[in-house]
């Protein structure tokens, strides 16, 4: 057999719906030695990133910790845990990963009601309130951050719908955490998940999640088992809490690694400084966008800053751009998904990847492809 | 906040049921700059990946790839996948992992049928026999190398009596991949999966699996979806698979360039090279330990090279002595799980933590400290 070549990918700017440019602190702290997954010290370090993931999430809720598993398992570990055959789960969708979480309920055997918005706009609270009306869900669930199409959903006066009729509130925070504030308990935000190659620039593969109190207690006193044991919950608990750790999966060691030194460089930045860096350079990116002639989807107060979803302009050949942004610039931006396919770029702007610089890059590229066209 | 300070674990000699120590060049090899999961230099990587990992399974299976997730989401994944609410599902019990498979049939909603024996024996062929006789499986579950006990279980007559009943046969190769033959398609397997953390010594988080046409056959023909979205392998193989590869989720980069180097390690030095070593270690690992009056907890015929349960003498204190091991010396070995709990040691000499230096480390430590006893 001819044995594979050693990796030497070309160092891309990656500027994408994510994986984000990874500091090269974060990537130095996966090469950290390997050491057992229920050592004291691994114990530890699953504290301390327990610890700042609460303080990232602006939560007290002692139910926080990271997935061994991508986002899509954030999503799924939400969905397992808290939903039994016959509830009813309220969904909101306004783009691609509005629908997969359709995709989970029904795969719970639970009975999905769905209020829609057209992708690139945010859910109206109005069509939450009359949904509600007509149904008993367990828990309502929405997007705070849609990565396919760049809409940032506000939550706290749907929260407050939500919780008025006795539902638990289900959040995806995947593109906004880090990237902005997301204020857990100040906005009643039952259970949230996250991934990790997103605004915290860490590599892909955990899934940042918290639960608080009235969710936990949903999922002990569940009438049927989670159906799935990987995610299940009551297991995961006591791996990942309390002074004894009880073996369940083995965690990927060396992501927590990067997770934790991704977080460490969030809290030397500060929180605040953080999301005020990407606002600001949103801003840039849209004047420079907007000169050359693209029209973004998103009304200006409903935009993401991490995630810029621009209409791709008449006469411009989607792939073939994208092709020459990355073979003769390494830069990465992402293709529209779904509905947005051939019509939408998202171009990203996310942890270590939001950058003057990588602003520069981009445009300066842009223009000189546009212009030779 | 008070941030966390800069990882420093101690370097640990990894000697328990994993993981084991990893290379210093799969370390570096996950500092590799980060690029986008869906990048044609990235497919390239997956595609290395998966043709690696056929050679190591002995396998033409085209379904050959690595799980986003550690060896219970690859145990997952072939149960949600090959299994549908009512169908017969027959498992084979003799320790932890037997057990924990048979949480994954009753939580697809099959009905279950169990084969036991004793913790630390093999299953016997004849009992599957008997057992085949009474009902219609729909697949038939064994644990290749028990990892909670040591025991290494002969498949191929189990195989053919599966096969003659009609049963699909899966396989769990967590302990075996990588440290002894795993031979797929001689052995008539139609579906397999591992782990990156034992004989393969890459860090924990992905799990390599493989599908041969008759389980996929039974995957696309489903009635029912499968109940995890996550890891539908529907929506997985057109990720993994094919000219254009469709999103679903994110894979773990960092992850698949640490797999990616430690395959390379692994054909470097050779599988039968490899294989050898792990026998021929084993075997002076286990003079070592009957000298100093352990027993194994095994018999010689059915022992794994990978993973050696002894018993604990009277009158040594279990915890005592692993914390010392480790606190001293450095040096994790792994206690009993369930029923063996407090009775046994589980060694591992896996990958990389299977060299003549660590089993004189370990056996001179444990001497010293039983001496002082």
């Amino acid at each position: 057999m001819t044995i594979a070549h050693e990796l030497n990918p070309n160092a891309r700017i990656l500027m994408g719906p994510g994986p984000s440019d990874v500091h090269p602190r974060v990537l130095k702290a996966m090469a950290t030695p390997m050491i057992g997954h229920l050592d004291p010290q691994f114990v530890q370090i699953m504290d301390e990133v327990k610890q700042m993931l609460r303080e990232l999430f602006r939560t007290k809720n002692e139910l926080t910790f990271a997935v061994s598993g991508p986002g899509s398992a954030g999503m799924e570990i939400c969905f397992v845990n808290l939903l039994e055959p016959g509830d009813q789960a309220l969904v909101c969708v306004n783009g691609v990963f509005g629908n997969r979480m359709c995709e989970n309920v029904e795969r719970c055997g639970a009975k999905l009601i769905r209020v829609d918005a057209p992708w690139g706009k945010p859910i109206d609270p109005a069509d939450v309130k009359k949904a509600l009306a007509t149904c008993e869900p367990k828990l309502v669930a929405i997007v705070h951050a849609e990565t396919s199409t760049g809409v940032l959903q506000p939550l706290e006066e749907i929260s407050q719908l939500v919780h008025d009729a006795g539902a638990l509130f289900l959040v995806d925070a995947v593109t906004s955490l880090g990237g902005m504030d997301v204020r857990v308990d100040e906005w009643g935000i039952d259970a949230v998940y996250s991934g990790t190659q997103k605004c915290l620039s860490a590599p892909p593969g955990l899934s940042p999640v918290s639960f608080n109190e009235r969710a936990l207690k949903v999922i002990t006193n569940r009438k049927t088992k989670v159906q799935s044991w990987f995610l299940d919950i009551n297991l995961i608990h006591s791996y990942w809490s309390g002074a004894k750790r009880t073996y369940h999966h083995t965690a990927p060691v060396s992501m927590v690694y990067s997770l934790h030194e991704a977080l460490r460089l969030v809290f030397e930045e500060g929180l605040e400084p953080r999301f005020a860096r990407h606002r600001r350079l949103h801003e840039k990116l849209r004047d420079g966008l907007e000169e050359l002639g693209f029209e973004f989807v998103v009304d200006p107060q409903y935009r993401l800053p991490s995630l810029n979803s621009v209409k791709i302009p008449a006469g411009l050949d989607d792939a073939a751009i994208r092709s020459r942004l990355l073979n003769e610039y390494n830069i990465e931006i992402g293709a529209g998904l779904g509905d947005f396919a051939g019509k939408v770029w998202r171009i990203g702007l996310m942890g270590c990847s939001c950058t003057e610089n990588h602003i520069n890059m981009l445009l300066s590229a842009l223009k000189t492809i546009m212009k030779e066209k």
